[in-house]
């Protein structure tokens, strides 16, 4: 069983090809829709009365509790920005938190027994405070962002001292660490605490770093990146989705079939706007991409 | 039997930790020592009467026929630069041809049986003087940068119905095709004439594209990378050294297992200045490298 605290949303989503699209979106949706291909998933978040009924209903469909989310009187948290050519650099036009900004969050007392957990950016206080709400989880992960890093210094490092691995891009850990070279950086962030540090480079892959070294994976080639929102929670919720199904979990080789296949999950991510494609991903198209991953980086 | 064209030199290498190194290199010779890992090199170059004699025989302690390089009188081919902090960009701080300048590179007659060519970064006028020399090449490679695509297109353009395979690097070929997605552009490029198209992403690895698809492998990771000069040569060594080696060429694994190889030769060409790492890599240390990459990509 796994427990996503983050944002539920309604995205205006702008590419280099499309017009402005409306979609529903969030850390919390995009993870949830991700870690589903897995086992269960429970979504602790809060939306506004706006929020469609049938998004809840289509979360619940694939094996998602919403019943974490609290929907209070007001507007959903609503994000809306635009990529550049490349799709590797985006611009945020308006981002209004609206009934976000006065979240606190609460964990449904009967889900206090979730084993694995994953804190999606917000302010490390309540990352914490979620953290708190759980007995005794297996595994703990926290996502962040540079505003997090530049203004909750403090409480961003009591965190990282109590989860057990964290997610962060490549200028979010050069930023944190002052280290240049992101191998370097991760090694130096497992000295503040986390068993292992995943660096997210988008199209470039990801790097994994524990106490037994440092791998590398590429990303799944995608020649039409249709919209990478999102795309950085569904990597998470593919890679604790595993890990929530596996015998074992604090093993590099676990955790590399893990970043495995958060590489793919989030290779379906990109191909449609907002969580569109891993709504209707099946299990097949999943294990069948996984196998051709595999193969792409069978060079024996 | 694999055959190079391109550059000595004697470059001058600052790096954020170090002060400015004069070191032995060029792509002719990045290259060599990285493809004599694989069997005997020959090098169709050109250099100044300053060239140091021990220069050659280090060479060709390695299996590295110099007979083709023409050693004129005057100065070097020189280049010199510095390394920003991220070790990904550089300055170039000179750039002085001198014999290089009134080249006319010029295959030995006894080397036009060459089965595998390699036409380092060059003029794609003089990319195809080396080509016409060669009587039957089973595989014919090139490089190119950004100066040649700006100031020679046609001549290039021409080149690329020639060769089988090319390498570029990410601005390079999005230079070349427009395309903002380096994936796109690599299957653009080959509708061009080639059969395979290499985009080399440095720290971040490669793709190949072919017929068949593109495949992506990551970079071997590298904590301290010491000098990036020579890298990509070194890849394009590591690469045509395995596929003159190999049985057959023309298939999506071969190529594939080539551009691992080349993966594992360039991780060891940055760390050391110049080639020194190249220069006294053992077999038994390289195997194990690919062996630890195959199984850092092992994810089944």
């Amino acid at each position: 069983m796994v427990l996503v605290a983050g944002t539920t949303a309604i995205d205006t989503i702008q590419t280099p090809d499309s017009a402005p699209r409306e979609c529903i979106g969030g850390s919390a949706v995009h993870f949830a829709y991700a870690a589903a291909l897995f086992g269960p998933v429970r979504i602790v978040s809060i939306a506004g009365d706006d929020f469609p009924p049938d998004a809840l209903r289509r979360l619940e469909a694939r094996g998602i509790d919403t019943a974490g989310i609290r929907i209070a009187p007001g507007k959903t948290f609503r994000w809306s920005g635009k990529y550049l050519a490349d799709m590797d650099h985006r611009e945020t036009l308006a981002t209004d938190l609206n009934v976000a900004a006065s979240w606190e969050p609460e964990v449904p007392p009967a889900w206090s027994d979730t084993r694995v957990v994953f804190l999606a950016n917000g302010s490390p206080r309540f990352q914490r405070a979620v953290m708190a709400q759980v007995a005794a989880p297996d595994i703990v992960v926290c996502d962040t962002m540079d505003y997090w890093i530049e203004s909750e210094r403090a409480e961003l490092d009591a965190l990282l001292r109590e989860v057990d691995g964290i997610l962060m891009n490549e200028d979010e850990i050069r930023m944190y660490t002052g280290e240049a070279s992101s191998i370097r950086a991760a090694q130096n962030l497992l000295s503040l605490g986390p068993e292992f540090i995943i660096v997210k480079k988008g199209a470039h892959g990801a790097l994994l770093a524990t106490q037994w070294g440092v791998d590398a994976l590429p990303a799944y080639p995608v020649a039409r990146v249709c919209d990478p929102t999102g795309a950085g929670d569904s990597f998470a919720g593919g890679f604790l989705g595993y890990l929530g199904a596996a015998p074992s979990i604090r093993d590099r080789e676990t955790l590399k079939r893990a970043l495995a296949r958060a590489a793919c999950v989030a290779s379906f991510n990109v191909e449609d706007f907002g969580a569109a494609r891993l709504e209707s991903l099946t299990a097949e198209e999943f294990q069948h991409r996984v196998r051709e991953y595999a193969r792409m980086l069978s060079i024996g």
